[in-house]
């Protein structure tokens, strides 16, 4: 069996004694084990126990400061400007949306941006948090360089991910989490591990040109792909968030960013976190989101296709497997790479259900 | 030759006195022709002149009301929800885009919704006004249904364009202003005319079937194409777009609003308007953003492609173009459609500069 399951609590609280057996402050080490565990619940493995080396890393090289608060740089009603203060991402990030989440409640948005935070797990884990208090949540980050621009080679932009929650009628909710590169990074590199060849609109080479050959990648094109597919558009996304989180934060700023891997290098990112009570617009949000949610789902699917999905509906049947299945399945590699981290740092290592 | 020039003032003049003709208010009629001859200033030929007799039959037919103003149904400082009362999309977008900057200034942030709209023409014009005040702009409209979401077949949403603005120094600018479809049905409907095939990622036909024939058209895909190629982010951004837009104002909604080519039906559209000061946030904001642009603009092209652009350029070139000529190039066709209108509506037709 190349698959266990550990249950949700058990993996938090492994991640959560990992990050403090490193000198992590305890709140903020139950934070990010909490943004970690969403990743792999919602089913985006690549961001979460996946990553919890680069974060042990962080605080183990001072790349990234193990204790303190992120600092309101300058305050109106429905915005603020925040500096990390180079803290964890998911402390930063969960500071900001709920600063935002306050001033939506108070002023109908909180616009909130922040510079001096680091990698904050899955987008979505902010502008869900939004949902709980019956608001859309928006949250944006830039990244290391990864993505071409249109007519680019080199990598500029990274994958500058977006995340969009909007709730509906009992708890049910649209929630878009997304990269604005055509695939994430994990994609080519899943793809180079088997051998496998990639379809010919996700990469280009150093010359610029597209591959098929995964061994070969110097940059992801942007959403669309090639100039010709519309990836322009996917370019202009980028972009756009790259505005909303370095530009009007004043972090780094898409090429200047650290190369993905610098990991002793301060990261600087730029974050936007944005909360919108609906309740400042027409009566009955609620009601017309799960009637537009159901016509979509509804919809007779095209010729040998599965049923139609919204964003959001991929992570709710991975998150209702792991309920009927008690915890989250790794693979054997994953677990073992735990139990080293749990012999290296000398804690419990995280108990197997099944 | 095939082309003539007009002036812009001349063709915005012509614009106007045609609305008037049919009975629009004068200043919605001067509100109306400066959208219009903005669309073809920026080389949007599809959302300028040639969208003239869509405007005049909405009010002759009274599907759009020819004078009155918008109300305001509910208000904050930094939010508004408005009845366009059914008059001219570019009336209500303006009276919205005002009062999102008045908004901003005030506040930080300003974020306005209208149902009861119409037509607005190219989604920039309203962002843009935002930059004349140093404040980032965004704009969204919902439309009538011409895209399928991913798995479906049948058209749902429209092709539900954004644009975000962002200032610059020295006038320089980002102006994003995107169908979230692959390509407008405008591109298809040109390759029908002259006969060409389309890429296979940009359209459906009645099973859902990706086509080449452009006579095969029932629906566009959305921005990435097929779930296989990402498409599914193109349809989500479709959706965040209409929950901006009919979610929040209560307006139709996507598989409910009038089909195309339904001109005697009220449209009753969705938008949305955001204007946000960045001075709000982190000080420098224009520097940044020449510093982005330019960093953009200055890389080394991929192999055989030309420079690279931001989003913007394209209509920065076009718009360089005409006034180096004098005016914008008309196709001798669409002259003899507005002198075909000036006939009809025994108004004089627009003079021909060379």
């Amino acid at each position: 069996m190349s698959y266990q399951i550990i249950s949700r609590n058990e993996i938090q609280s492994f991640m959560k004694r990992a990050m403090i057996a490193v000198g992590t402050n305890i709140s903020h080490a139950e934070i990010l084990s909490d943004v970690l565990v969403a990743g792999d619940y919602r089913g985006h493995f690549s961001h979460g126990l996946n990553r919890l080396e680069l974060y042990l890393e962080d605080i183990t090289t001072k790349a990234c400061k193990a204790d303190g608060e992120p600092t309101v740089l300058k305050e109106s009603a429905a915005t603020a400007w925040v500096d990390g203060n180079n803290l964890l991402g998911p402390v930063v990030g969960k500071f900001c949306m709920n600063l935002a989440i306050k001033k939506a409640k108070e002023s109908g948005i909180g616009w909130v941006v922040a510079k001096g935070s680091n990698h904050f797990g899955i987008a979505g884990y902010y502008s869900l948090l939004a949902l709980e208090h019956n608001l859309m949540g928006m949250s944006f980050t830039n990244a290391s360089p990864l993505m071409a621009t249109t007519r680019g080679k080199e990598p500029f932009f990274g994958t500058n991910p977006m995340s969009l929650s909007a709730p509906a009628n009992n708890g049910d909710s649209y929630v878009l989490d997304m990269a604005t590169s055509v695939v994430a990074l994990g994609k080519v590199e899943l793809a180079d591990r088997k051998g496998e060849s990639i379809p010919n609109n996700w990469a280009i080479d150093k010359d610029g040109e597209q591959i098929t050959d995964p061994k070969k990648l110097n940059a992801l094109l942007p959403l669309g792909g090639v100039e010709k597919s519309s990836g322009y558009k996917g370019y202009g996304l980028a972009m756009m968030v790259e505005v909303f989180t370095a530009i009007l934060s004043g972090s780094a700023v898409a090429p200047n960013v650290r190369k993905w891997g610098d990991n002793h290098i301060t990261a600087n990112l730029g974050q936007c976190f944005i909360a919108i009570n609906p309740g400042s617009f027409a009566p009955g949000f609620n009601g017309r989101m799960s009637d537009l949610i159901d016509s979509c789902r509804n919809q007779e699917p095209a010729a040998g296709q599965p049923n139609v999905l919204v964003a959001g509906d991929p992570e709710r049947q991975h998150m209702e497997k792991c309920d009927t299945q008690g915890g989250i399945a790794y693979h054997i590699n994953q677990i073992d790479f735990a139990n080293r981290i749990a012999s290296r740092l000398n804690i419990e290592a995280p108990k197997i259900l099944k």
